[in-house]
């Protein structure tokens, strides 16, 4: 976590953490504050939440002040809003955060730097804005060339089926049996997670590989990276962001991740979900052009839809049909899918 | 040609133009006046060269005010600098030609408004910069609904092969026989050469196949667009624009492009050429995700480097090989490959 601070520009930003929720319109809407509470808890002090917000992470309720009395260096903004702007309420809290000594990162759509409001709060109280889904690195174009160390790609048949879950859940698993590892991170909370990434879908279209060289580069301690994956090859709104993923992460392993309830592509409600088997061969294919010893381990399963039985069973199925391990991160862990890995892939 | 001057949000550009060819490195350097001279000779009145320029695109030299006596518009720089940084005289020609009152377009990875001294130029003259490896235009995340009209895309084995030659040279044979047709850029020479596109490279990763629907709007007439292909399925660095460019152009045709005397990936020693068929068919297989019906229809073989007898041979071999017709587009014309999509395609 030493990489804290380093992406912005303008100054340090880092945990601990005060969540915002703010007055989110759903679950989803506190995607990004979620997962700092679930993969990071021991960097989250409090939650600051509208009177009328119903959800909650369970973090002691605190306003700016009190967050920045209790140690927080930082705010996290991860409300996703309904029509792309910026709730003024959510920008009036910003500043007041900022009044109060508080750093403030965000994972919106919405740049904290296009506010002139937002940017003139920072500069007079010297604060640091960090916009996660921004990249203001110098990135080079990929050059494919075979780099030290082991990595494993997360890959999906969709978008936001739960690869920087599983990404992180392989991390937290192989740490603990004591294998050098280090989440790479490629969207917003992601990077909020890692302290450190690079949001690729937000890259210019011709780095796309060579973002990904960045931040997985060469290691020669003999441990693993595990990257976080972006959308699917079978979205026709953002494949050429996973290929370019693909080719990027020259892969030793691939998982495939999954959610079975899923009806059809997400936000296109005209294109089915590929199959399985089709889509690790696709994904294979493509991740051969940069690393032709790539295999799949192991398939992750979002089973946050199904009922325990239900998800076991559909667990059991897949795993026989494509002779794979098979589990769901969140609510059964990983530990079949990294004995695989290491069985398939360790030197 | 109606579209000029409305991609520049700052005012008008196009032809007729100076071709501003400077000193260039190589006559690769000269690429983008190059494509102008040969595919839209009639809207060049002539050249610009620096005293020790050996290099000619066959038109009148002249110098700034004379091209504007002449009736020119726009100069169009394309030379392409060794290094990235803009040439010091080519800063102060470009300044000349405002000076002079040109307007001046750009295909460079520098930004005509990103030199202050060109900025400044350009307003005390009221003239226009245009960059054209630049995109302004707002673009919608790609939804691969299904469009009316008909489409053919080219692809190629690697960078740099012909595709947009062979996109070209297509729509010149197709509107020869009476057969409406539009060529769609994708790339700074071709936007030059079109009036109109947008370079898919240089838009956000997560909008190329949106860019590709902007560019390839849905058509009534029964015509065909001729979409420009970029890059290669099979390039580390740069695969990932050209899935996206597959599933925006929902093609029901691809033309294979391809340069039979290339060692290997441009730009990348380490990787060898893809084998013919194997790319034929992951491109169709990519392609059948946002149009099943999808055909491959031909191969335009580049043979600028082979003698006329080793050039037919190639093309012979490769035909007999794919059970394609195949033809260089410069030099023998593309007959058979628009005859072959006639019949395969047509409705």
């Amino acid at each position: 976590m030493s990489n804290h601070g380093e992406m912005a520009a303008s100054g340090h930003w880092g945990p601990p953490y005060l969540l915002y929720l703010g007055k989110p319109a759903d679950a989803l809407a506190i995607k990004t504050a979620r997962g700092l509470a679930y993969w990071r808890p021991e960097w989250c002090v409090g939650q600051h939440r509208h009177p009328d917000c119903a959800l909650t992470l369970g973090f002691p309720d605190m306003g700016f002040a009190q967050a920045k009395a209790k140690g927080a260096d930082s705010m996290v903004v991860g409300t996703a809003n309904a029509g792309g702007v910026m709730a003024p309420e959510t920008v009036a809290d910003i500043i007041s955060a900022l009044d109060a000594g508080l750093n403030v990162v965000s994972g919106l759509h919405q740049k904290l730097r296009d506010n002139a409001d937002i940017v003139a709060a920072a500069k007079r109280n010297g604060r640091t804005l960090f916009d996660a889904r921004e990249s203001n690195r110098r990135i080079p174009v990929g050059n494919g060339r075979k780099r030290a160390g082991l990595r494993v790609l997360t890959v999906g048949t969709d978008c936001s089926v739960g690869k920087m879950y599983t990404s992180l859940a392989l991390e937290r698993s192989m740490r603990r049996r004591g294998i050098a590892t280090d989440f790479r991170a490629t969207g917003q909370t992601g990077i909020l997670v890692a302290g450190d990434g690079i949001p690729v879908d937000a890259v210019i279209a011709d780095f796309i590989s060579g973002a990904v060289e960045l931040i997985s580069p060469a290691r020669e301690d003999g441990g693993w990276d595990l990257i976080e994956g972006q959308g699917s090859l079978f979205h026709p709104s953002y494949a050429g962001v996973s290929l370019g993923l693909l080719h990027g992460a020259q892969a030793d392993a691939l998982v495939l991740c999954h959610e079975p309830t899923r009806r059809h592509m997400r936000g296109l409600s005209h294109y089915p979900l590929p199959d399985l088997a089709q889509c690790i061969e696709a994904n294979l294919a493509a991740a051969r052009l940069t690393n032709p010893a790539v295999k799949m381990i192991g398939v992750a399963l979002n089973t946050a839809s199904l009922a325990h039985d239900e998800a076991v069973q559909a667990c059991r199925d897949i795993s026989d049909r494509l002779h794979l391990p098979c589990e769901d991160p969140v609510a059964m862990g990983v530990e079949s899918i990294v004995d695989n890995l290491l069985a398939c892939c360790a030197s």
